[in-house]
């Protein structure tokens, strides 16, 4: 056979497979359409968007994938499948901080797939705002995205909100070393003198740091927009930042990928009017607060060391009703409905001044 | 049958069905595997992306569509399983005029799939240089959206460059009105007096101006971004732009869509090393230079009209070259292969002081 003939050969397969592929993904939707219609007449109509289904559906998906595509890539293909199925129900609408482009839009797109309407938002607190208004279904707000500085506003949202948290996405996040567009050849300047970014940062790529440019001083700032601002503006710098400024201070990218853990993320939350139902692996987050006494903080933990419950997380926020009173956002894995869970929740209720469950809710698939 | 037990046998045929849908996404990954293989085998390597066949895929996967997805959203998953089954054989990467979050950006993923690798370059020279450079596959550049002040821009670097337009992409664009936030109540406020946009912007909402703010002063500005930002600094004025301008500038929208048109679309360009083989629906694009003289264009357009050749878009621009001469960029449709056109393009090349093809491509599918 010429190569012609042999693609000829492999063409007609995909199309046959395209063919199959379609029929496939419009019964899907057909079946779709008939779970809305046995909602509708039983009068269910709060709950079209099931998370913790998709969460159990996705990650059967991974565990069965054959290969060759990588489970990501093949729950990923998933994700847009279910949720055009899902607009067909109802179109979901999903707000998140704006403006367009941003990780927080992007954490929504990975979450809740294309079909949905994203509408930007300029604060966290508007998010918040018209969640509980009912004009978005659900919000995503960062919640471990120290570099951008929103963490907190986020945890100090959730001490007055009824919001409770459905869901949380991770996003992978690069850092690149990027100076001022010289025009000139690629590869590192042999004078650089500074390099900028924030503190976080580069504490994430200290060792390419150390290996690529051991004599340049390190220059912790505010933000990585602002260092990649400070580097614009003066030739013997670098900043430690992502695409979005190199592209806005016109920077050239030196050395892509910078970051020494590969697996460098930043977190999100789905915030709604809901959290959601078991799927099997399900973390929850809690609002605790107690006296700022010695042992008071490990006093209130016990009862989940004593049910083997290991936490995933702790932030320590001052309240800003007393002076001397903190607030601790816990995660947990494990969902409130689980019997150990619940057991230590009851226990914690009894012990803090104040025991906020702000929801439970599927681990991160994707 | 209770409700449960109804949705249970909806949702098992669901399950099933996804057991399907992954073992023929992984069979067409395995395909796409081997083409790859029969390719370099033949040491054909430079053609692992072939334009005109992923528009033809989409094409017939919209004209056999069954539904219940219409055919944008059908089309919108088959792009993304080509996008994740190309990515296997080789990913690419493209430049787009960044930051991220642009409709340039929309514009690439929409074209090529979330499976690419996406780079944002600070100026259309910039995406130029690269693509040249060969340190990006292709590149997405803006060509029909005058109220971003970029169209020019792009023509000029056809002028220079050696780059070929290998598709096109076209995106839905919405108008919506706002104003600066009042956190009162939604509608828009009695006292209305002035209404910011770009000239086109203004021009494309004409409608529903008249009748819901037929006394407030229409005033044109340079973008609807410099709108928004004149919107945010007087409570008696209200600007038209897109949504990243009102989270941009914290404004609240007042109304949502607000064009008369709702097929209002802006264009973008995919350029790379080589054009597009013929799929069947093509188009062609031409820089064409003639002298000021009267008729002078009309005599050049002359085989266009004697071979029954439509054009879809003439758009004129000073050249750089001579102070009297003009340069044309014409669309047409067809593709350079066809009879028809190449006999058209033969004779304006006598014709013309210059006739460059910058391309021939697939059609905007989706």
């Amino acid at each position: 056979m010429t190569e012609q003939q042999r693609l000829q050969q492999v063409r007609d397969r995909i199309d046959a497979i395209d063919g199959e592929l379609l029929r496939l993904i419009s019964e899907r939707a057909t079946c779709a359409q008939d779970v809305a219609r046995i909602k509708e007449q039983a009068g269910d109509v709060a709950h079209y968007y099931r998370p913790e289904r998709e969460a159990d559906i996705l990650r059967r998906i991974k565990a069965r994938n054959p290969g060759p595509l990588d489970g990501e890539e093949v729950a990923r293909l998933f994700r847009e499948i279910m949720s055009a199925c899902l607009a067909l129900e109802r179109p979901l609408s999903v707000g998140y901080l704006g403006p367009e482009g941003t990780f927080t839009q992007a954490a929504a797109l990975k979450h809740f797939g294309h079909s949905v309407r994203t509408q930007p938002f300029g604060t966290i607190g508007d998010i918040f705002r018209e969640v509980e208004a009912g004009s978005c279904n659900f919000g995503v707000v960062p919640v471990e995205n120290s570099t951008e500085g929103v963490v907190n506003h986020t945890l100090d949202m959730f001490m007055r909100s009824p919001l409770r948290i459905a869901g949380e996405v991770t996003l992978r996040i690069h850092h690149h070393l990027m100076s001022r567009a010289s025009g000139a050849s690629t590869g590192i300047p042999a004078g650089l003198q500074r390099v900028y970014s924030h503190q976080q940062s580069l504490a994430q790529c200290r060792g390419w740091l150390d290996r690529h440019l051991p004599h340049a001083e390190r220059v912790p700032v505010g933000s990585n927009a602002e260092a990649a601002r400070l580097a614009a503006g003066d030739s013997d710098s670098a900043a430690v930042a992502g695409e979005a400024a190199a592209a806005l201070y016109d920077l050239d990218i030196l050395a892509h990928r910078i970051e020494d853990e590969p697996g460098n993320t930043t977190r999100f939350l789905v915030i709604g009017p809901e959290d959601a139902p078991p799927s099997g692996r399900d973390k929850t987050s809690l609002l605790l607060s107690c006296r700022n006494e010695a042992g008071s903080l490990y006093r209130l933990l016990t009862p989940f060391a004593d049910q083997g419950i290991s936490m995933t997380r702790i932030e320590s926020r001052p309240s800003r009703q007393g002076v001397w009173d903190y607030v601790f956002f816990i995660d947990i894995n494990g969902h409130r409905a689980d019997p150990s869970v619940s057991g230590a929740l009851q226990k914690l209720e009894n012990a803090a001044n104040l025991c906020k469950v702000l929801g439970s809710y599927p681990e991160a698939v994707l």
